[in-house]
């Protein structure tokens, strides 16, 4: 009986796999040098968690389900909610900031498409209890210490930095009523995913007043913080948004990441707990959904029944990462290739027992070792090895470093013979057994 | 509102992330250095994959969950399964032997207690290609290997191994029904769990004739694989099986790690699917249940649609493994304790940028580096910072190896002070900045 996979999901042959753990063995190590620490959580949550703050489109896409006592609970959609439970849990216990990661695997009930699947995997860094904009800098370098790491430059990414709470200042200050606020935000948020006219229509329909709508549209296209200023009339909150991203690129520069990021009042990101600086990642071509996205969200842990504390954030799927990668030959020229060291063989079959020993002395230095299955020996003696020249054949199929030849010198001498198949011209050398052993330790 | 997380799973906070990398470190290490290449699936496969041939326990068990298309799915409570159908899936493309492990994430409805979670990691190896025993022993070498490096002796663990095959073809021999053979390996799994006398009831329910019964009680508490040829008959089957047994042992002998096994036919296996080699590792003392579990499974792959491959492998699960090394003193010894490398201050506020800069380059070279979030600069370049001592204490409560001060060294001659925070007397030294950068790459 033949069973297929479930549609949108993903096998991990090795070859894919080692594309998967070259990715996320990349965002540890960016996490750690910035000063992360590792977090993670269940795979599955109550379900109600993801009805207090993902946003509509999440929790329509939810894969939810039921234990034994009759629960309600979903597979986890983001990591933020958990998080949020988390530290909210230990909140007096843990030392401050929070700099946190996690790469949770994730699932969305959506229709499978290029770069969205209804599993993947996705980085998220967080600081938590810091209110300043210098967080939502160290956020934002670190997305980019990573892309820069994986060999993208400012022509292939860009940095798109925004504000949500300029966007709500501009938008009291043209005279939105604040319960209308949460339905413009979904309406801008697609400015970019949509033709001009569909989204002005859309504008229209939500902001009936044209001199409104007109300020709005002139902010929506500012090229820079500067060009802002002059557009609304300046009180407190815009004043101390501006001032707030204005420190962000400042810092972002005196870090050295200032020719990958911009202005861009056109991010204004979906979900709804967002409440400061916000930002994305696209490619330059702009052919692709973005790459990661994120921002200051300072009234989620209040949501979930914790103190207000301020914090700031980023999530990086694989899917649409490894797409970009892939174009521009980043995968094919870094991901390593899997290379077995050594490949035991002999030249008679009566070496077979110590292929046995020699492989297992080897794999306990660290190095990795295999030979032949089609190796037999019996406990009476009885044995039986394939050729010495099939054995070498397998060696190379597998890919293996260097050959070690078991043979007459081993008899003689306690010496092996060691293959580097690497070379055109495989070299062989000749060494004693012990001193084999204690070079590789 | 504060929501609790779903009884039987675990939050992994920092420590604990920390033991679970290590331990996942750990296995992905050892299969490597095996020859074993990594693999996974996803989270969850159509439920019916689960009703073919995982016990009847695990099927009990299942998380499970429908599609928008009203698809029955479930979350893995195993991966042998999905890995049975990606072998099948790409059987002519894979080149043979297949040597592969994977991490998988699981997810079984039990009743959480001591060693069972809702949720755990399992370390998984398998090859498959290969009828020789030489495969069963390198699947109980592999397993060996990782428990001797974790610094488990055989003292504290030791490989159970059995033959399902001999088992079958003892009690064929002693006339016991082909029907009746699965009803009865699920008691005689129990034996080692039930007190003797409601074992030998329960014996007795299946195998009335007390003759037969007596030769089956006998086999179960032979001591060596050379006792069993002096209970029964010696047929084909049981010659054969007998034999395999003796080259596991021997081969493992060469391989080193006799001391950790032994012979006990107490080993049946739940699963349905094992028809060879058998093998469990249990803590010596023998107050945890298993730590891992495996053996061979030749019909498997047939009987998920694809042809009759043999193969062999073995499963073990993070939770018990961890009690174990928590109890030994394993973990506090040997798991690494997070270690910030640079916290850089400043001696005074006007250094504020120049952290950013030195941070930011730091992190490029490949080392962790982070500056207290106290600090405040505008693009105006108004700034302040907290004391240095304030700095300097944050850095020891964030447990840096190493301190970077920013002071008037650096406006003088552009040097560097840097603070040895490892010893007791920290030590001090001035190194210019270019110095100290490439010092680092």
């Amino acid at each position: 009986m033949k069973i297929p996979p479930v549609k949108g999901t993903r096998d991990f042959y090795p070859p894919q796999m080692a594309i998967r753990n070259w990715i996320i063995d990349g965002w540890k190590q960016v996490s750690v040098r910035n000063g992360f620490e590792e977090y993670d959580g269940p795979i599955f949550e109550l379900l109600q968690m993801y009805q207090i703050k993902s946003g509509d489109e999440i929790v329509e896409q939810l894969f939810s389900l039921q234990d034994r006592g009759g629960r309600d609970l979903a597979i986890r959609p983001e990591i933020t909610p958990t998080l949020a439970r988390m530290v909210n849990q230990q909140i007096n216990a843990l030392p401050r900031p929070i700099k946190w990661f996690s790469v949770p695997r994730l699932c969305r009930a959506e229709r499978p498409q290029k770069g969205r699947l209804r599993e993947f995997f996705q980085w998220n860094v967080d600081i938590i209890g810091v209110d300043r904009s210098t967080a939502d800098a160290e956020v934002i370098l670190t997305t980019l210490d990573y892309l820069r790491m994986v060999g993208l430059t400012n022509r292939d990414v860009q940095a798109k930095i925004s504000s949500r709470k300029l966007l709500a200042a501009v938008l009291r200050g043209v005279g939105i009523p604040e319960e209308k606020l949460n339905s413009l935000y979904a309406v801008l948020d697609k400015k970019a995913k949509l033709p001009a006219e569909t989204f002005e229509a859309m504008l229209a329909e939500q902001v009936p007043d044209s001199n409104q709508a007109r300020v709005i549209q002139d902010f929506m296209v500012a090229r820079s913080v500067e060009d802002v200023e002059s557009l609304v009339d300046f009180d407190d909150d815009i004043q101390n948004a501006i001032m707030n991203l204005k420190i962000v690129f400042h810092t972002l520069d005196l870090m050295g990441v200032s020719d990958y990021c911009v202005f861009d009042p056109g991010i204004v990101r979906g979900l709804a707990y967002y409440t400061g600086v916000v930002f994305e990642v696209h490619d330059v071509v702009g052919e692709l959904r973005a790459i990661c996205g994120g921002g200051r969200y300072d009234n989620l842990l209040r949501d979930f029944g914790g103190p207000r504390i301020p914090a700031t954030g980023m999530g990086m799927g694989d899917a649409v990462l490894e797409i970009l990668l892939a174009e521009k030959g980043l995968l094919e020229r870094q991901v390593p290739k899997p290379q077995l060291e050594y490949y035991v063989t002999c030249a008679d079959a009566i070496f077979t027992k110590d292929i046995f020993t020699i492989t297992a002395k080897i794999r306990e230095t660290g190095h990795s070792a295999a030979f032949n299955y089609g190796l037999w020996l019996e406990p009476s003696g009885t044995c039986e090895a394939p050729s010495l020249s099939k054995q070498l054949k397998d060696a190379a199929k597998q890919n293996a470093s260097k050959c070690v030849i078991i043979g007459q010198e081993y008899a003689d001498k306690r010496e092996l013979v060691i293959k580097d198949m690497t070379k055109d011209q495989p070299s062989q050398a000749q060494v004693g057994v012990d001193q084999f052993l204690s070079d590789l330790t």
